[in-house]
Parts: structure tokens; C-alpha cells; sequence
């Protein structure tokens, strides 16, 4: 992604009337012994990485392991005696659902949360765990949407916008008030965008305690929505990310203005930078981080020149992977880095060929990881086989010396873009 | 693993004569700048799955992902000039060379890591970065042991034993200092132990400070060196463990009658256990944990009632973990908690059958992860074949539902215990 031109120089900054600096300190208080007060660490091995010097906010240590938290909690705590009787309800299937289920158990606020059906199971159980009522309905999430509307003005229940709502934008932006209390010289920080509640939130505490710093926004290339407010383009917004806490089709109408406003820039990062970005925190900094989460970082990696050298701070603003999602990231990285190489060799088809070819690459030094036998190409001559190899490697000169190995050898090796024989 | 006996009643404790608490309130004046003062966070979702109100201690966070940097950085900058010049040596496959290494290089002094030819590519190439010499030698960590003695001789080098050292356990016992400041009325430390350097110093800090406090060890099953030291006892020490950074076979000679004095029990964990509680660290803290690093969880795990209702302080020692053995942990962990489940199908042999058994799992709200399917098993008849599904399941009462449906459409289903056909 090349560099975008600036949207508006960040300074006058001119704030938006709905929320100022005092609500997000009034904000800070609120959330005092409620929502756990973040460690910001410096990063050594992502400073190695990006040529800058990284700090982490580690909002993923959150209870329910989102930043989320601050906004849901400064929301219902500014409820009535009525309303909070009423209760709640707000539409999510990601970490939005969890952080009001906690905060309004906590409070005794009745919680309706409505999730699309084709919400994972993991996370309808976690938001139930907490003592929320899930409503499952709608194909899509703008069905759910019309379905929980429908909920609330039926019951009279009060919606818990995830991001365009003063409360929340305030509660937001209490990260930046803690961030700039631990490490008050950071240039600059990097926030990701979906409706815009935790950049307009952090922007506004930002640029009122330190005009010179820079905000750069953050949205996945797939879902480009306020990237298109800003900018009057209307790229298009759709696809499977491994963002989806910040795929939102559409900016938020209190956001925007906030971010046109203090947003010195907006980086779309693909997907392929996120994936590193989510693996680079897990292998190098310990920490998990969900696609959104790192989006910061992937930003980092997606324009390393216009960072090095300074001091930047990442919102990791969520931890919630699926496992099964984070495991293959793994695996596809280390072969990305070529720690694990797949081979697909032609061989005769009779005993003892297997065990020679395992001799050889134990003397290579190449570790066996998986181990695939095909007799029914078509390809392969009636008495040969094919034999898919995976074995893990030191880098990419020793992938290619065993390969090289292996083609004198006579197998005809092929590499193979996956670990084909990995179990 | 049954509760062990008290080693020692806990009070009053007898100080070794070796170690301090000056010389470790010392050891954190030479720290303070050079190695990171570590977060002590609740942990709600550990505090959850065990009972007990659990404390996590992010040593992880380190620069080199462990605890083994304290101890080294207050060894090297107690030598004397002629001896930083000489230089230092020692001898790991593990977290200590890189702690070694990283500090060494920050004062200037020359480090030779000796490490058996058996450790992974990744340590040695991580070692190599933070500027040592590595001298791969030896099958055995005894063989490689040997040669570094040789080589230490010979070259005149100072000796950085990763425990058995006054120096050494002070820095590893500054963390106690930080864990009570951090939450004075912590009830228990559970402290991994290896050589038995963390829990010596830790042990020290934690009776000088608070004597009432209660210090249980952790061992793993295959390696109960320090268990067997202090019960006089010969358990066999040895076999491949995921908590590689305390698979040591002898107790320290320092370190032993510090344990003995100072330790309430020593708890031994499991395979099974250790593995756990990685698991648990990653999916619900959202962290890294090596196998040690996670020991502490591990026996709580292993003996819950012993905690339940306390405030218990886990030192997360180390995050340094293989990612493929990570994602091989994580995937293992969904089959057992019944959200993977594979099944093994006999269908006929003709077009058509896997698309309904495809839709008919659907129906079911079961979510294929792979597929495999054999012809060549001589149990199945000539037109037949044998199909491996592994599907993604709600948990065990849906997991039986799918198998019922499929036994009831005649497709035999056998469940397997592995992910069969999860690639």
C-alpha cells in the first residue's frame, strides 16, 4: 500500500463539540477499578523488526481481552436508575458483545445482545458465559441490526452503539491519557479504524495533551469505509478478512468529523500484513493479538520509511483469534520464511526408497515433519510413486541446498507452495 | 499427581548463608534500566478456570522472552575488568544463552554459548543475533557441559552458571521484590523449578518480606530432580517434556538447602497438565507460555483444592515455545474440549455420496475442516471406502449428535482420536 497523501495537517486541531478532553478524563475516573489500567512496554524485538521504536498497549489483557471495555463501561455507568431496569441491547458478534455482557453483569444491567447466525459458536458462548441474553438472527449483519432495533424500540431497552456514541468515544479515549502518563514522548500512534470510537477517542485526548503528535488511522484494504469518507471515494467494501473487528462497511457519523479533523492519515494494510503482523506479536513480542489488533503494526510493515526512527505507539486493541485460525497463520509463516519447505519427488515404487530418501535428508540436516504417498497420478509411471515431503529447515539457503540434494539424487524434486505433507 | 507432603513446616525460616535479602534489593539497583520491570496482573480467566484469585507475572515480556536475564545481567556487571575482558562462557540450549548473550553484548563483554548439536536451528540462529559465539558440540548436555568446561579452561573465560551462583539467584529473586510491592497479600508463590535458581531467590525475597507467605515448586514428572533430592528418593529423570527449560537432573548444590529451608512442597506435573496450561496462558490470557513458563498454571491445574480461594502469584517464566509445537498444542486442545471431532466413515463407492454426507453435515451445523478418503484399507469391500471427516463441533453433546446422525444414514462412523483429516 503506498503512502496516502495527508488528509488535513494535524495541527490547529479543532476539536468536535461532542467530546473534549474533560469528558475523557471524567471518563478515566469512571473506569477506576473497573477496567484493568493496561501496561504500555516497550518492544524490542518489533523495533528490530519495523527499524522504529515500537511501544505496545496490551488492551488485550482486558478481562474480555478487547479495549472495548472502556467505551461499554463508561456507557452504562452513565445510565439512569430506569434505564439501567430496562436494560440493555446492542448488536455484535465480536468483542463489542462480551465487553457490554461483562460491564452490565457487573452493574446488574440486564443485557440483550443480537448476533448474525453465522456467528462462531465460540463466541455466542463466551457473551452467554457472561451472563448476556444472545438473540441469534439474520443472515447478515445488517439483518441483525434491523432484527435488535426492532428488540429494543418493542422493549424499550437502550442501545449500546459500539462506536457512535460520545460515551463511547470518551471511554475510548482514556488509552492515550495512560499511554502518554507511561512514555510522553511518543511521535506518533497508530490506531486502527472500524466505525472510528477508539481513533476519535485517542485523537482528541492526543491532540489536546500533545498538538505535535501524529494520529495515523488504520483500516484493513478489504473495508476502506472511512478511507472513502475522507478521501470521496467509494472503494469497495466486502470480502473475508482476518480484520473483522474492523470490517465495518460504513464511517461513523460522530467519527468522522473527529477523524477528518485529527487524522493526520489513513493506511489500508492487506490481508497478507496483517497475517504477519498477528505473527510477528505472537513469535516476537509473546502476545496475541487478533487481526484488528495488530493492524497498527501491520501498518508498520506496510510503510516502514515513514515510521523509522520514531517513537510509535501500537493500540493492540484485541487479543480474540479463533486457535484454529492462529495455528495455520503459524505454520504458513514459517513457511513463508522458508523454516518449513514441502517437496513433492518422483520416486520408483519399491522398498527401501523411503528409507534412503530420510537417510539423505537426516544428513542434510533437515528435520521430517510429514511424510505423503501417492501411487494414483496420472502422471506417475505405473511402477513410480509420488512422495510429498515436508521437513523443517534453517532458512532459505538450506531449503535450496536439499533441494538441490535431492534433484542429484534423480527424485525430480518439485517444491510445493504449502506444507503439503504436514498433518 | 497426588499432594505431596510439606518438605518443611514454612516458618521460621533459616536464611542460607549465600543469599541475602540486601544482596537481592542490590541486585535490583544494578537491574533497575536494563531489564524490564515486569507487569503483575490479575488474571479473571485463570482466576475462573482454577478457583483461586491468580496473579500472573509477565516475565515473558523480557527482551529475551524469560526471567533468566536478571540473574545474568547481575553476574556480568559484578565481574571485574580483567574478566569482562577475558570475557564469559556458558553452556544452554535455552533461555539462559540468549540472556547471556543479549546482556554480554550490552556491557561490552565477549560471550561463547556452548550448545548440544541437538538444539534447534532457531536457538542457535537467536543466540548467533545477540552477538555470541556459539559452539555447537556434544550429543548430550552432559558431552556439551564437558567441552565448555574445557573450552573455559583453556581460554581462561568466566564461568555464568545458569543457577548454581550467588549472583544468579539474586537477580532471579528481584521478581519477588516486584511481586510484592506490585500486591502485598499474596497468599502463594508457584514457582517453577529446573536447576532451582528462581524459586532460591524468589524463596529468599518472598520469607524476608512476608514469612507467612507460602512457596510451593513445580516440577515436571519426567524430570523430579529437586522432589527427589529433598524425599531422598531416586524417581528416574529423563524423557522428551514440553517443559524442556526445567528438565534438569541433578538439584543445584546452592540451590538445594535453600529449597529444602524455604519451600513449602514441590508439586510434579504432567505431560498432560503442562500442556494445559500453555493452552490456557494463549486462548484465555491472550500469552506466550513455554512449557516451564507455564508450570505454575500447570500445578494448579494438578491440585486445585490447594489453592481454591487464595491469591496466588504465578511467575510466567519464559515464552520462548516452538510456533509448530504451539499449533499443534492449540489444535489438540480443541479435539479434547470436543470442538474438533473426527470421524471415520465406511460409504459406498460411488458418485454423489460425498456431497450428501457434506450436506447432511451441514444440516447439522457441523463445520468441515478436512476431508480424506481411502480405497486401499482391506477391511473395506472391493466397491467401497473408507472416508476420515474432521468437522468443527459446538462440543461433546454435538459432537454425539453428528455421530448419531451419521450412524442412523448407515455411514458406520467410527470416532477418531486425532483430527485425521485436518491438514
Amino acid at each position: 500500500m503506498s503512502r496516502q497523501r495527508p488528509i488535513n495537517p494535524p495541527s490547529p486541531p479543532k476539536h468536535p463539540a461532542q467530546v473534549t478532553l474533560a469528558d475523557i478524563e471524567a471518563a478515566r475516573r469512571t473506569l477506576a477499578g473497573h477496567v484493568l489500567r493496561t501496561p504500555l512496554l516497550a518492544a524490542p524485538p518489533l523495533s528490530a523488526l519495523t527499524g522504529a521504536s515500537v511501544y505496545v498497549k496490551y488492551e488485550n489483557l482486558q478481562v474480555t481481552n478487547s479495549f472495548k471495555e472502556r467505551g461499554a463501561c463508561v456507557k452504562l455507568a452513565a445510565l439512569d436508575a430506569g434505564e439501567r431496569r430496562r436494560g440493555v441491547i446492542a448488536m455484535s458478534a465480536g468483542n463489542h458483545a462480551q465487553a457490554v455482557a461483562y460491564h452490565a453483569r457487573r452493574l446488574g444491567i440486564p443485557a440483550t445482545i443480537v448476533m448474525p447466525v453465522t456467528t462462531p459458536f465460540v463466541k455466542v458462548k463466551a457473551t452467554e458465559a457472561l451472563g448476556a441474553t444472545v438473540v441469534l438472527c439474520g443472515e447478515t449483519v445488517l439483518e441483525a441490526q434491523l432484527r435488535a432495533e426492532a428488540i429494543a424500540a418493542e422493549r424499550d431497552l437502550v442501545w449500546v452503539h459500539p462506536y457512535d456514541d460520545a460515551h463511547i468515544i470518551a471511554g475510548q479515549g482514556t488509552i492515550t491519557l495512560e499511554m502518554l502518563e507511561d512514555v510522553p514522548d511518543l511521535d506518533v500512534l497508530v490506531i486502527p479504524i472500524g466505525g472510528g470510537g477508539l481513533i476519535a477517542g485517542n485523537a482528541i485526548a492526543a491532540h489536546a495533551l500533545k498538538p505535535a503528535i501524529e494520529i495515523i488511522g488504520v483500516e484493513c484494504a478489504l473495508y476502506p469505509s472511512m478511507w472513502n469518507a475522507i478521501h470521496g471515494a467509494d472503494r469497495p467494501c466486502g470480502g473475508a478478512t482476518l480484520a473483522e473487528g474492523i470490517a465495518v462497511s460504513r464511517a461513523g457519523a460522530l467519527t468522522l468529523p473527529i477523524v477528518r479533523d485529527l487524522v493526520a492519515d489513513i493506511i489500508l494494510v492487506d490481508e497478507s500484513q496483517i497475517e504477519r503482523a498477528v505473527n510477528a506479536f505472537l513469535t516476537l513480542q509473546k502476545t496475541m493479538a487478533e487481526g484488528a489488533g495488530a493492524a497498527g503494526l501491520a501498518a508498520m510493515l506496510a510503510e516502514p520509511k515513514r515510521f523509522a526512527g520514531r517513537k510509535v505507539g501500537l493500540i493492540l486493541c484485541g487479543g480474540n483469534i479463533d486457535p484454529r485460525i492462529l495455528a495455520s497463520i503459524m505454520v504458513r509463516e514459517l513457511e513463508r520464511d522458508d523454516r518449513i519447505a514441502s517437496f513433492r519427488l518422483t520416486i520408483p515404487d519399491r522398498p527401501g526408497i523411503l528409507g534412503q530418501i530420510a537417510s539423505r535428508l537426516g544428513e542434510l540436516g533437515a528435520n521430517i515433519l510429514g511424510v505423503d504417498h501417492h501411487r494414483l497420478f496420472l502422471d506417475v509411471p505405473a511402477k513410480g510413486a509420488k512422495l510429498d515431503v515436508t521437513v523443517e529447515t534453517r532458512d532459505g539457503a538450506h531449503a535450496e541446498q536439499i533441494f538441490r540434494a535431492l534433484k542429484d539424487e534423480g527424485y525430480q524434486p518439485v517444491r510445493m507452495a504449502g506444507g503439503a505433507a504436514l498433518e
